[in-house]
């Protein structure tokens, strides 16, 4: 009984079949083809304006992708302390940027404050080139504590962003979960509340390695992205392949149908968490990711008990518990029996 | 009839059967679930030593990956004026070394000259800090130009290498064309010729997209290379996929079952060619790469015709053909009467 | 009366001397030439044990040069939040380091906490490749808040460096105003504590541009810092001039006589400032900078009667005062006078 | 008897003087002074145009931030393979752009043609993100092989480059030489001929270290190039001293007394070269090298009898002689005489 991470869970079939279905003859190579050529109209339809897309296969590649097209190496990124760009990507940011930096910033429940990030940004640059210089703003969405931004929330941020003249970019890693909680659209959580570029992570969602970079307005950034890309040796041959799961993952709305399967999961491990009486929730559970706090012994128990989840680096006390669409609801209950046992 | 490239052919049916029987249940993250955990072993069985591997979805990442850790970033990459990475990869090379440099050397079809580099490494560092320092050779297997190197060929180019105390990479993104050419056993044609890392290419091969970097002895080189793989981007998630891809392609010797389907119709189009009177082969024929010349209108016509080819940059009259494991011994005779007619 | 920075103050006259005497004939060029030749043998002297020398113009350069070839690029510094290195290089590091990670930690008075740093260490890298890896410890001295580290502080900080494998630098940009506070010797605050490498500043105590970057033991790091050297433009084709400098400053130990000198004004001032009634001492004063706090209104007096001084960043009520080899007692008192006016 | 270099002159005494005098009080940091704010004045009244100024200490430093904010990473700079930037700066330029490439063009006597580099600039991108993008042409004046290109043939190269979208850039290492050798206007030999940024060098000229990047044109470079001057840490705390020795340069046209001296040694050396029978010239000299074929054993007494001069590497029979400001007639006398021995 696997909670340790939507990346732990499979491909979901319909993303199979699309691979399956993919591999007929030959397809023009480098992302060509004409999957990849389907991409930008597809999801202009989706968000409900022209973007671009760039297919790529791995989460951190698309949002170093974007944040070194944006900012010059002596930029900041202004981000969350508990930013996956900040914490999980082994410098991978640094690297594509030639040695920018990460400005991580506190936050309440993973979530940037739009008025400690405008103090930030206005505070870090006053000595000039002696300092490096806040270039981009980026939020997770949802955020790594399982939390989700509101379109309001997402405006608050872009509005600083913007009045200082920096673009925003969202990593959207489980973007469909939020979009699920909210019941919002793809519009109304990007370009409409500011966002200029989207990760939009596909593979925790139940894809086998699909992100799509997603490029509201900025033809500017275009050539760089697709260069960097290449020189960060992912521009796959044959991209067919990664470009047929994300328009697998939009048909039919699979992306919103597997990410509410997830948080529906998550909300009722969260009921039976906070029903438990011996165990809490450390922050809200509003997608697909349950942070609880238990003692110790207990959490102990249930790893000896087959079920496998994360205990919080420096937090023994504190287990994460990843619900995925293979996520199955009597996985749910036998954990929400073996916590109280 | 698209003889452009082996990246445009699909994957192998037994290659896309790996992949849904990988896609049963949960799997542990990053490279470390159950396909990727035989690797080494399998790896070490086919190459008859043992040897560390690091699954990856790109040649361009395999490639790189592996110079980054080899050489300083003031060093310099001796190789081929007509290699992949000089020539073909946007500067990632440049990129993941952090501004190695790349010292192009000619050499008669494809092939790097003992003597040439010799000389080259020799005479490359007399200024010291003023200059780069020769850091590393790398050869490409089969070459850029469809010939492949001999065992011993490649033992003078360690040679060489060995007494100046650099290492030697393989470039194997036609590997298994090389192997299926000269019948050599993998291990002869790699570390029993001096070869200390090679980047194994099956992509073109019929994979959908799996590399392998396959390090002899150097242990050394090992945290380095996971920690500028996972910097890069390309550690994915759900690598099982990649590995699944690998394992397959070793199993009943199907990667040397593609290759050689893909020589043999490389040898028919070749001896097609010199047969026509109207066109000359460029290089000798020895994998899967047939560098045709003949005239532009006749090129031309072909094109008109619906055969799909490159022209050689800057060579009007110089067509490059290339066989897959997908090409069809019908589309060789197509092409062959086609091009006389 | 400019209170600004020590390095708004000239040249000591004994050092244009040194230059002048130094421009006589022809010189090898490029560090090569009979006074760069001597740092090595004159340092080690003066250190009391052998250690090689790298003359450079900045101590910025310092710093990288010897960052960068300490740390692998996914490697972090770990050093204090307020360290020159974090806030006022422009992300140097960065850009030497090929993209490394700062990783700022807390402590008192500026200066880093053996336990907080070893806590930093022990649970930084604890996700292996998706975190970056604690590589180096660096440490300034003195401090950025004007405080000077006694040796049994360097040398527990070193234990918890050295227990983790983690070399230890040295920023001493300061460094002769932390001896001659301490009446410690040049070896006790470095090499017998545990330091491995020094940036030894020497500009803003009254060179006009030198500063050595000084390695005890690790005769490996030597080329790379060179290269990093020559790769950074720091090579200077006329490197006579620095090391002229340099060897001027310690004859007759020129360098701690100044650097007495600005620490008694620092002194002074503090005293004056603890007596006046109006305003306090923010940090202890244990080398050449005094940071002040009074009534905003008063510091704008103080400015508008005509001596300079910075205003710390987000803190109007905080005035860095600091002295060098040229500041004049009467100066001192000046201000004592203006500031109870 | 020094020819070695005009790296090993010492610095003009006009130029000690000037240090001595701008050794006077405080000044601002960091290149904030009253002599370095004098600079864009200044050099836009000796170049006839208004012209932007950093001054730096080194060449390699200013042609490298010059190159790295012209180019994006996955650029190319197009130049002769001759160039210092290609062959003697140890990878500075790929370290400071991130790992651009310079694609190394042949030239007769270390010219870049027209033609040539149009044909390469055309060939170089055909295959668009997988291959790197010419995007900066660097020219020296006056060239590795002692050489001066005219103001026409700059302007050829220029409306190549122009047509193409490329700026221009121009190592002036020994531009003095240059100006000197053609009685040309500073306007003629730069901006009017099409020149976008020069390295203005006057360390070789005789400065102590003194270079100034000067932009023609082009306000959107200015930050990145302070940026990156910065994180290349060469933005010197006590500036005044670099400028001071710019400002001394230009005094009384001091920079054209200086050349023109060099080159009128260099111009007697050559005279004597050819007059000798034993001896020839390599290549016509124009500026203030002279490049000396001969019998290597001759070239081998020569340096018995005490005469310095570098062999060039991988030619025993080809010296390089240079010249400076500080090179006096009875030296050369002294090598004509020593010549025919």
């Amino acid at each position: 009984m696997n909670f340790k991470s939507d990346n732990e869970a499979p491909a979901h079939p319909r993303i199979m079949q699309a691979l399956v279905e993919a591999n007929e003859g030959f397809a023009t190579a480098y992302s060509d083809d004409c999957y990849s050529r389907q991409l930008d109209a597809r999801l202009s339809e989706v968000f409900e304006t022209e973007c671009r897309v760039l297919p790529i296969s791995t989460g951190t590649a698309a949002n170093c992708v974007a944040l070194a097209e944006i900012i010059p190496p002596w930029g900041a990124v202004m981000c969350h302390a508990r930013s996956h760009i900040q914490n999980d990507e082994g410098g991978a940011p640094e690297f594509y940027t030639a040695g920018a930096k990460l400005m991580p910033l506190a936050g309440e429940h993973g979530r940037l404050q739009p008025e400690v990030l405008a103090a930030a940004i206005d505070g870090a640059g006053v000595h000039g080139v002696h300092n490096v210089k806040p270039s981009v703003v980026s939020i997770t969405q949802a955020t790594e504590c399982g939390t989700v931004y509101r379109p309001e929330q997402i405006r608050a941020i872009a509005e600083v962003a913007q009045e200082r003249g920096l673009p925003l970019h969202m990593d959207g890693a489980r973007f469909a979960n939020a979009l699920a909680f909210l019941g919002a659209s793809p519009a109304e959580l990007t370009w409409k509340a500011g966002v200029d570029v989207l990760s939009l992570g596909l593979t925790k969602n139940g894809a086998l390695n699909a992100e799509a970079l997603v490029v509201f307005g900025h033809p500017e950034w275009l050539e760089g992205m697709e260069r960097r890309r290449k020189r960060g040796g992912h521009l796959l041959s044959k991209m067919r392949y990664v470009s047929a799961q994300i328009l697998a993952m939009l048909d039919d709305e699979l992306w919103l149908e597997l990410a509410r399967h997830a948080n529906a999961r998550a909300a009722e491990l969260a009921a039976a968490i906070e029903a438990s009486g011996v165990a809490s929730l450390h922050w809200p559970v509003e997608a697909n990711e349950v942070f609880m706090k238990a003692d110790p012994a207990r959490l102990a128990r249930l790893k000896a008990a087959g079920f496998e989840f994360h205990i919080w680096p420096g937090h023994d006390d504190l287990a994460r518990l990843v619900c995925s669409f293979a996520t199955e609801q009597e996985q749910v209950e036998g954990f929400a029996r073996a916590l109280v046992e």
